[in-house]
Protein backbone atom coordinates (compact mmCIF):
# COMPACT_ATOMS: atom_id res chain seq x y z
CA UNK A 1 0.00 0.00 0.00
CA UNK A 2 1.48 3.37 -1.20
CA UNK A 3 1.83 5.69 2.00
CA UNK A 4 -0.69 8.56 0.81
CA UNK A 5 -3.19 5.16 0.59
CA UNK A 6 -2.47 4.01 4.01
CA UNK A 7 -2.81 7.40 6.05
CA UNK A 8 -6.37 7.36 3.90
CA UNK A 9 -6.79 4.07 5.19
CA UNK A 10 -6.17 4.51 8.79
CA UNK A 11 -8.31 8.20 8.33
CA UNK A 12 -11.21 5.68 7.60
CA UNK A 13 -10.76 4.32 10.55
CA UNK A 14 -9.53 6.26 13.51
CA UNK A 15 -10.18 9.54 11.51
CA UNK A 16 -12.46 10.19 14.27
CA UNK A 17 -9.97 9.87 17.21
CA UNK A 18 -8.33 12.94 15.65
CA UNK A 19 -8.76 16.63 16.62
CA UNK A 20 -10.73 18.70 14.19
CA UNK A 21 -7.45 21.05 13.02
CA UNK A 22 -5.64 17.12 12.49
CA UNK A 23 -8.39 16.00 10.69
CA UNK A 24 -8.97 18.81 8.41
CA UNK A 25 -5.23 19.04 7.75
CA UNK A 26 -4.56 15.63 6.69
CA UNK A 27 -8.01 15.11 4.28
CA UNK A 28 -6.55 18.02 2.51
CA UNK A 29 -3.46 16.47 1.85
CA UNK A 30 -3.90 13.23 1.50
CA UNK A 31 -7.88 12.96 0.05
CA UNK A 32 -7.88 15.84 -1.85
CA UNK A 33 -4.42 16.33 -2.78
CA UNK A 34 -3.86 20.00 -1.62
CA UNK A 35 -0.08 21.52 -1.75
CA UNK A 36 1.23 22.51 1.94
CA UNK A 37 0.76 25.78 0.20
CA UNK A 38 -2.56 25.44 -0.23
CA UNK A 39 -3.42 24.35 2.91
CA UNK A 40 -1.34 27.05 4.86
CA UNK A 41 -3.52 29.54 3.07
CA UNK A 42 -6.68 27.96 3.18
CA UNK A 43 -6.35 27.74 6.84
CA UNK A 44 -4.72 30.72 7.63
CA UNK A 45 -1.85 29.36 9.42
CA UNK A 46 2.02 29.02 8.04
CA UNK A 47 3.44 25.88 6.00
CA UNK A 48 5.02 25.14 9.22
CA UNK A 49 2.15 24.48 11.01
CA UNK A 50 0.37 22.51 7.63
CA UNK A 51 3.17 20.41 8.15
CA UNK A 52 3.01 19.96 12.24
CA UNK A 53 -0.48 19.05 11.88
CA UNK A 54 0.17 16.52 9.49
CA UNK A 55 3.57 14.81 10.91
CA UNK A 56 1.41 14.87 14.51
CA UNK A 57 -1.79 13.28 12.93
CA UNK A 58 0.00 10.83 11.13
CA UNK A 59 2.02 9.60 14.11
CA UNK A 60 -1.74 9.73 16.03
CA UNK A 61 -2.88 7.43 13.40
CA UNK A 62 0.35 5.02 13.47
CA UNK A 63 -0.31 4.96 17.63
CA UNK A 64 -4.24 4.02 17.08
CA UNK A 65 -3.10 0.99 14.97
CA UNK A 66 -0.41 0.17 17.07
CA UNK A 67 -2.64 -0.25 20.04
CA UNK A 68 -6.07 -1.58 18.57
CA UNK A 69 -4.83 -3.36 14.83
CA UNK A 70 -8.65 -2.37 13.04
CA UNK A 71 -6.74 -2.17 9.76
CA UNK A 72 -5.25 -5.67 9.83
CA UNK A 73 -8.22 -6.99 11.56
CA UNK A 74 -10.29 -5.81 9.29
CA UNK A 75 -8.04 -6.64 6.23
CA UNK A 76 -7.91 -9.98 7.49
CA UNK A 77 -11.59 -10.49 7.45
CA UNK A 78 -12.27 -9.47 4.64
CA UNK A 79 -9.81 -11.92 2.73
CA UNK A 80 -11.63 -14.65 4.68
CA UNK A 81 -14.90 -13.32 3.27
CA UNK A 82 -13.24 -13.24 -0.31
CA UNK A 83 -12.21 -17.08 0.13
CA UNK A 84 -15.71 -17.86 1.08
CA UNK A 85 -17.08 -15.92 -1.83
CA UNK A 86 -14.92 -18.48 -3.75
CA UNK A 87 -15.07 -21.56 -1.61
CA UNK A 88 -19.49 -21.17 -2.12
CA UNK A 89 -19.10 -20.14 -6.12
CA UNK A 90 -17.53 -23.54 -6.19
CA UNK A 91 -20.46 -25.48 -4.17
CA UNK A 92 -22.00 -28.58 -5.83
CA UNK A 93 -24.70 -31.02 -4.85
CA UNK A 94 -21.04 -33.56 -5.72
CA UNK A 95 -18.59 -31.69 -3.51
CA UNK A 96 -21.49 -30.30 -0.76
CA UNK A 97 -20.77 -32.94 1.89
CA UNK A 98 -16.47 -31.87 1.66
CA UNK A 99 -17.41 -28.27 1.44
CA UNK A 100 -19.58 -27.77 4.29
CA UNK A 101 -16.82 -28.16 6.48
CA UNK A 102 -14.45 -25.50 4.78
CA UNK A 103 -17.46 -23.07 5.35
CA UNK A 104 -17.62 -23.35 8.75
CA UNK A 105 -13.62 -23.25 8.99
CA UNK A 106 -13.88 -20.18 7.69
CA UNK A 107 -16.61 -18.72 9.51
CA UNK A 108 -14.73 -19.76 12.48
CA UNK A 109 -11.60 -18.27 11.34
CA UNK A 110 -13.94 -14.73 10.68
CA UNK A 111 -14.72 -15.40 14.50
CA UNK A 112 -11.42 -15.78 16.05
CA UNK A 113 -10.60 -12.50 14.45
CA UNK A 114 -13.09 -10.77 16.44
CA UNK B 1 -26.34 -6.22 29.16
CA UNK B 2 -25.54 -5.09 32.84
CA UNK B 3 -22.91 -1.80 33.04
CA UNK B 4 -19.94 -3.95 34.50
CA UNK B 5 -20.17 -6.85 31.65
CA UNK B 6 -20.57 -3.30 29.17
CA UNK B 7 -17.96 -1.80 30.71
CA UNK B 8 -15.49 -5.53 30.55
CA UNK B 9 -15.98 -5.50 26.73
CA UNK B 10 -15.33 -1.61 26.52
CA UNK B 11 -12.19 -2.70 27.47
CA UNK B 12 -11.68 -5.32 25.24
CA UNK B 13 -11.60 -2.84 22.64
CA UNK B 14 -10.09 0.57 23.57
CA UNK B 15 -8.41 -0.11 26.84
CA UNK B 16 -5.39 0.19 25.14
CA UNK B 17 -6.17 3.82 24.37
CA UNK B 18 -6.51 4.52 28.51
CA UNK B 19 -3.95 5.47 30.46
CA UNK B 20 -2.36 2.63 32.40
CA UNK B 21 -3.70 3.82 35.48
CA UNK B 22 -7.26 4.22 34.02
CA UNK B 23 -6.94 0.64 32.33
CA UNK B 24 -5.28 -0.62 35.83
CA UNK B 25 -8.44 0.68 37.99
CA UNK B 26 -10.64 -0.18 35.64
CA UNK B 27 -9.39 -3.70 35.28
CA UNK B 28 -9.32 -4.18 39.07
CA UNK B 29 -13.35 -2.81 39.14
CA UNK B 30 -14.50 -4.53 36.57
CA UNK B 31 -12.49 -7.44 35.58
CA UNK B 32 -11.63 -8.46 39.14
CA UNK B 33 -14.12 -7.21 41.04
CA UNK B 34 -12.34 -5.58 44.33
CA UNK B 35 -13.87 -3.14 46.07
CA UNK B 36 -13.00 0.76 45.81
CA UNK B 37 -11.10 0.03 49.25
CA UNK B 38 -9.64 -2.66 48.37
CA UNK B 39 -8.17 -1.06 44.57
CA UNK B 40 -6.99 2.67 47.04
CA UNK B 41 -4.87 0.23 49.44
CA UNK B 42 -3.30 -1.73 46.29
CA UNK B 43 -2.17 1.48 44.55
CA UNK B 44 -1.68 3.83 47.24
CA UNK B 45 -4.07 6.60 46.39
CA UNK B 46 -7.57 7.46 48.20
CA UNK B 47 -10.81 5.95 46.99
CA UNK B 48 -11.85 9.33 45.93
CA UNK B 49 -9.00 9.29 43.33
CA UNK B 50 -9.82 5.51 42.58
CA UNK B 51 -13.52 6.94 41.74
CA UNK B 52 -12.32 9.28 40.08
CA UNK B 53 -9.59 7.07 37.69
CA UNK B 54 -12.97 4.67 37.21
CA UNK B 55 -15.30 7.70 35.84
CA UNK B 56 -12.91 9.25 33.82
CA UNK B 57 -12.38 6.03 32.22
CA UNK B 58 -15.99 4.92 31.71
CA UNK B 59 -16.39 8.41 29.81
CA UNK B 60 -13.38 7.89 27.84
CA UNK B 61 -14.99 4.45 26.87
CA UNK B 62 -17.74 5.65 26.15
CA UNK B 63 -16.21 8.00 23.81
CA UNK B 64 -14.35 6.01 22.10
CA UNK B 65 -17.38 3.61 21.22
CA UNK B 66 -19.50 6.70 19.72
CA UNK B 67 -16.38 7.80 18.20
CA UNK B 68 -15.63 4.10 16.41
CA UNK B 69 -18.62 1.89 17.18
CA UNK B 70 -16.35 -1.31 17.75
CA UNK B 71 -18.47 -3.00 19.90
CA UNK B 72 -21.96 -2.67 17.55
CA UNK B 73 -19.86 -3.16 14.50
CA UNK B 74 -18.12 -6.34 15.82
CA UNK B 75 -21.79 -7.04 17.00
CA UNK B 76 -23.22 -7.24 14.04
CA UNK B 77 -20.96 -9.23 12.21
CA UNK B 78 -21.04 -11.81 14.73
CA UNK B 79 -24.67 -11.86 14.02
CA UNK B 80 -24.06 -12.21 10.23
CA UNK B 81 -21.71 -15.37 11.29
CA UNK B 82 -24.58 -17.02 13.09
CA UNK B 83 -26.96 -16.32 10.83
CA UNK B 84 -24.30 -17.95 8.43
CA UNK B 85 -23.93 -20.73 10.18
CA UNK B 86 -27.61 -21.40 10.73
CA UNK B 87 -27.94 -21.25 6.52
CA UNK B 88 -24.71 -23.88 5.91
CA UNK B 89 -26.23 -25.80 8.32
CA UNK B 90 -29.41 -26.63 6.38
CA UNK B 91 -28.29 -26.98 2.85
CA UNK B 92 -28.73 -29.98 0.98
CA UNK B 93 -28.61 -30.84 -2.72
CA UNK B 94 -32.38 -29.69 -3.09
CA UNK B 95 -31.87 -26.65 -1.82
CA UNK B 96 -28.28 -25.74 -3.19
CA UNK B 97 -29.98 -23.03 -5.49
CA UNK B 98 -31.96 -21.19 -3.49
CA UNK B 99 -29.07 -21.20 -0.30
CA UNK B 100 -26.13 -19.98 -2.43
CA UNK B 101 -27.52 -16.31 -2.79
CA UNK B 102 -28.86 -15.82 0.79
CA UNK B 103 -25.18 -16.92 1.44
CA UNK B 104 -23.50 -14.43 -0.77
CA UNK B 105 -26.32 -11.69 0.83
CA UNK B 106 -25.05 -12.55 4.01
CA UNK B 107 -21.22 -11.92 2.93
CA UNK B 108 -22.26 -8.91 1.26
CA UNK B 109 -23.68 -7.83 4.58
CA UNK B 110 -20.80 -8.87 6.37
CA UNK B 111 -18.57 -6.60 3.90
CA UNK B 112 -20.83 -3.74 4.29
CA UNK B 113 -20.11 -3.92 8.03
CA UNK B 114 -16.80 -3.29 7.54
Amino acid sequence: MSKDLRVSVLMDFYGELLTEKQRETLDYYYNRDFSLAEIAQHMDISRQGVRDFIKRGEKQLADFEEALGLVKKFTEINSRVDELEDIVSGISPENLEDTVPDIFGKLEQIRDLM
